[in-house]
C-alpha cells in the first residue's frame, strides 16, 4: 500500500515550512555577507533533564530523517515566501535548489541521554544546517518527552502490556507521533488507527460508555458487542453498577469472555473485587484492563492488584508533567572562512544568563563499571580515549546528504529496553532524583577539531 | 494560491483515521444489532477547569469543521482496515459511503467556557456521530488548552504585542495549530512559517546566537544583518556582553535600529539598563523585545519594565502547565428506536467513580448583571427561559452535513477579546481561584427533548 496515495497528512511531502522565520532571514544575511558557506557544526543537547527525572530517551530520530529528506522549497512554498516578502530574490533562488548535503550523526533512537549528551550532530555549511533547526527540535523535543514518560510507565508496568489511548488528549498528528514514541518507550499497542496505519503499531479497542447507553439495557449492549466481536472481546463494566455488569458480562459471553475494562473508581479495590467475582463465575482467564487517568505512579500502585493491562491516555501524551524535552540546537564550531578546508573553530555563547554551552564538535561514550553496568556519560572534544573507543554512542545517520541510518521501529524499541536494563538500578525508581549517570567532560585540544 | 497543491500536511485531505480503534468496532456491533441508526446527541464538555484557572477558551472550532468535512474513508483507508481486520465487510461497505449528514451546534470560536458548558453538540445517527469523537476531542482539547494560556498571557501583556515562538518545543504540526490558537487568544504574530502559510498569521523573526557566533566578531554579525535586513531589524544582544553589544548595535545601525532582543539574564534588570543605554545613545525609538522561558507570570512581572514586546515559546505551546483541556464527548440523549421520529431519551453514566454526566440535550446562555457584566453560565435542558433567549451561546456550525459556521480567524480573535472584557474583573487575575462564573443548571422535563 502506498501511503502517499492516501493523501494522509501523516505522510509529509515537504517539511520546509516547519521553520522559524528567522532561520530564513539569517540565511539571507549570511548569503549576502559571504559567511553562509562556512562549514559549521550544530549539536542538539539539553542542559538538564526535567526536574527529578533519572534519564532521557531519544525518540523521533526516524522522523527527523524523513523530515530532512523532505525538506524542499517547491514552487508553492517559494511563492508564499516571495509574496510575504520574507526573504529577497537571491535567497529564494538559493532555497529553490536546497537539498541538505551534509552529515548527521546522532544517538540511535531508543538510546538514553543525560544533560550535555550530544544527541544529534549536524554538519555542513552554515546555510544548510541552520535551516533544519526548528523542525529537528520540534520532532526530538516532542517525541523524546513522550518516550521518557512511556519508559517510566513501562518500568512500572513490568510484564503487563501498556496500551496507548491518548489521541483525544492531544493534537491529532501529535497523537500519531506520540503513539510511535510510546512504542519505542515500551508500550505494546495503541488505540490510534492513524498510528497503526503509518507505523504499523498494533491497534486495539474496547468499547465506550456511549455504546452501553445507546442500548435499552446493559445486557443488550453486551450481547450486541459479543455477537459482533466474539467472546474474546473486552466489555466495559462501569457504566452503571460494576458487580451487576460483571455478572451480566459472564452470562452473556460465558467464561470465555476475553476481558473487562474498568474506567473509574478506586481501581485497586475494584480490580480485586472484579477478579474475585470473575473467578467465582468460572471466568478465570478473563483479563482485567484498567484505564482512568493513569500515570507511572498509579501504574506502580497497582503492581499488586490483579490487573492484566493498562490503558494510558492523558499522562502519556502530555509527557507525564513534562511535555517537552528542552533540547536546543547550537552552533558549536565553524570554519573561519568559506574555504571547505578551513579548520573548525569551537564557538559558544558566553553571556551571563546561565545559558552557556560547551564549544567544539563532540563525541560521546558510555563508560561501564566492572559488572558491565553504565557508570558515566563521557562527552569530549578531540581524540576519543582508547578505552572508550568501542563504547561510542553516536552513529552515522546522514552521509553527504544521503540517509544511511534508517531502521525498523522495533529496533529502536528493543534498543531502549536493552539500554534501560544496562543502567544502574536506581534508573527505574520513580522517585525524584539526580540523573542516574553523571556527565563527564573530556576536553581535547581545540586544534583537533 | 492553492494550499493543496503544495502537498503540505497542514492541508488535511482525509481525517478518518484520526480515530480510535473502538469507534469502529462499536459501529460494527451497533450495525449488527440494529441500533446504529438511533438518533443520538453527543456533547463536548469539561467537568472542571485546570486547577486554579478562571475560565476556558474555545479554540479549534474552525479546524473541527475542516476535519468533519474531510472525514472520508477512501480506498486506501478501507484497504488498511480490511487488511488489519479491524472491522467486517458489512462495516467497510457502510464506511465507504460515510459522510456526516447531521447537525453540529457549538460555542463559537474564541468564546469562553466553564465546567459543564456544552461546548459542542453533535446530533445525527449514533453511527455517524460516534466516529467523530476522537478527532473532535483531539482538536478542541489541544487548541483550547493553548488558547487559554495565550489569553492569560495577553491579559498580562496588556497593549504590548506577544510573539508566538514555540514551534521548536512541540510537534511540528501541533505547533501550527498552537500558533492559530495563540492568535485567537490574543497573540499578534508567530515565528512559525507554516502557520503564516496556512492561516495567514503575521510571521516575524529576529536572529539567533548562532548567527553571531558564525561571524568573526559581533560587529561583523550585526553589520551583516543590518546590511541585509535594514536598520529596522532586531539585533540579538546577549551572545557575549549586553552593554558592549548594545553599543555596537547602535554604532552599526544608527539610532534608527528597530529593536534589540534580550534572551537571557534578569530580564527586568537588563531591560532597564538597556533602555537607559539606548536612550543615552539617542536610540529612543529602538524597541526592546524579551524572550527566555516567559509565561504569564513572568510577563506580568515585567509590566513596569521598559519592554515593548514579548516572545513566548515553551510555556505557550505546552499550555502553561496545562497542555490539554480535559474535554469529553458524551452521549447525552438517544432515540429508543431507529425510527427517525422516535423521541430522544436523556442518558448518562451512573457509576460510582465520580465521572457522572448530566443527561439530555442542552442549551446554554450567559446571564448578565445590571451593569452588563457576565454573572452566570446557565446550562439547561428543555425550553430556554424567555429572559435568556437572546443570551444563548450555541451557534449553528453544521446543518444537515453542510458546513454553515465558517468564519475568518480574526472574527474568533475579536470575539475572544470582547468576551473576556465582559467577564468580571477577577477573570484576568493570574492567581489561582475558582471559575469566574458559576454554572447553573436548569432542568426541563425530559419529555421536552
Amino acid at each position: 500500500m502506498n501511503t502517499a496515495d492516501l493523501g494522509l497528512p501523516v505522510d509529509v511531502p515537504s517539511t520546509a515550512l516547519f521553520t522559524d522565520h528567522y532561520e530564513l532571514t539569517m540565511l539571507q544575511a549570511a548569503l549576502k555577507a559571504g559567511t553562509a558557506e562556512r562549514r559549521s557544526v550544530f549539536e542538539v543537547f539539553t542542559r538538564r533533564l526535567p526536574n527529578g527525572r533519572r534519564y532521557g530517551v531519544v525518540a523521533g530520530t526516524g522522523r527527523v530523517l524523513d523530515a530532512v529528506e523532505n525538506f524542499r522549497f517547491d514552487a508553492g512554498v517559494l511563492g508564499f515566501l516571495r509574496e510575504r516578502r520574507i526573504v529577497d530574490d537571491a535567497t529564494l533562488d538559493w532555497l529553490a535548489g536546497y537539498r541538505f548535503s551534509g552529515d548527521i550523526w546522532g544517538y540511535p533512537e531508543g538510546e538514553v541521554y543525560f544533560p550535555g549528551s550530544p544527541i544529534l550532530r549536524v554538519e555542513g555549511s552554515f546555510a544548510e544546517c541552520v535551516l533544519l533547526e526548528t523542525v529537528i527540535l520540534s520532532i526530538l523535543n516532542h517525541d523524546s518527552a513522550i518516550a521518557a514518560a512511556a519508559s517510566r510507565m513501562a518500568s512500572a508496568a513490568g510484564d503487563r502490556p501498556l496500551i496507548e489511548m491518548g489521541a483525544r488528549r492531544t493534537h491529532e498528528l501529535s497523537a500519531v507521533a506520540a503513539s510511535r514514541a510510546a512504542y519505542v518507550g515500551g508500550f505494546a499497542s495503541t488505540s490510534d488507527l492513524a498510528a497503526g496505519f503509518r507505523y504499523n503499531i498494533p491497534t486495539v479497542g474496547t468499547s465506550a460508555h456511549a455504546f452501553t447507553l445507546l442500548h435499552d439495557c446493559e445486557r443488550d449492549a453486551f450481547r450486541a458487542q459479543v455477537e459482533s466481536m466474539g467472546r474474546g472481546t473486552t466489555l466495559l463494566v462501569d457504566t452503571y453498577d460494576v458487580t451487576e455488569a460483571v455478572r451480566t458480562a459472564v452470562e452473556v459471553a460465558g467464561p470465555e469472555l476475553g476481558a473487562v475494562r474498568i474506567d473509574s473508581g478506586d481501581l485497586l479495590l475494584v480490580a480485586h473485587r472484579v477478579r474475585q467475582q470473575l473467578d467465582e463465575l468460572g471466568a478465570r482467564d478473563t483479563r482485567i484492563i484498567v484505564t482512568s487517568d493513569l500515570d507511572e505512579y498509579a501504574i506502580a500502585s497497582l503492581a499488586a492488584a490483579p490487573v492484566d493491562a493498562y490503558g494510558v491516555g492523558t499522562q502519556l501524551v502530555t509527557g507525564s508533567g513534562h511535555p517537552t524535552a528542552s533540547m536546543v540546537y547550537k552552533l558549536v564550531a565553524r570554519a573561519e572562512s568559506a574555504d571547505p578546508k578551513a579548520p573548525l573553530k569551537p564557538v559558544a555563547k558566553k553571556s551571563s544568563g546561565g545559558k552557556t554551552s560547551v564549544g567544539g564538535r563532540k563525541w560521546a561514550a558510555r563508560r561501564l563499571d566492572e559488572d558491565g553496568v553504565a557508570e558515566a556519560e563521557v562527552v569530549g572534544t578531540g581524540p576519543v580515549p582508547a578505552e572508550l573507543a568501542d563504547r561510542q554512542l553516536l552513529v552515522e545517520l546522514v552521509k553527504g546528504g544521503e540517509i544511511v541510518g534508517r531502521e525498523p521501529l522495533d529496533a529502536a524499541r528493543e534498543r531502549h529496553a536493552a539500554t534501560r536494563a544496562g543502567l544502574p538500578l536506581s534508573a527505574i525508581q520513580l522517585s525524584r532524583g539526580e540523573p542516574v549517570l553523571p556527565t563527564e567532560y573530556v576536553h581535547g585540544r581545540s586544534g583537533s577539531q
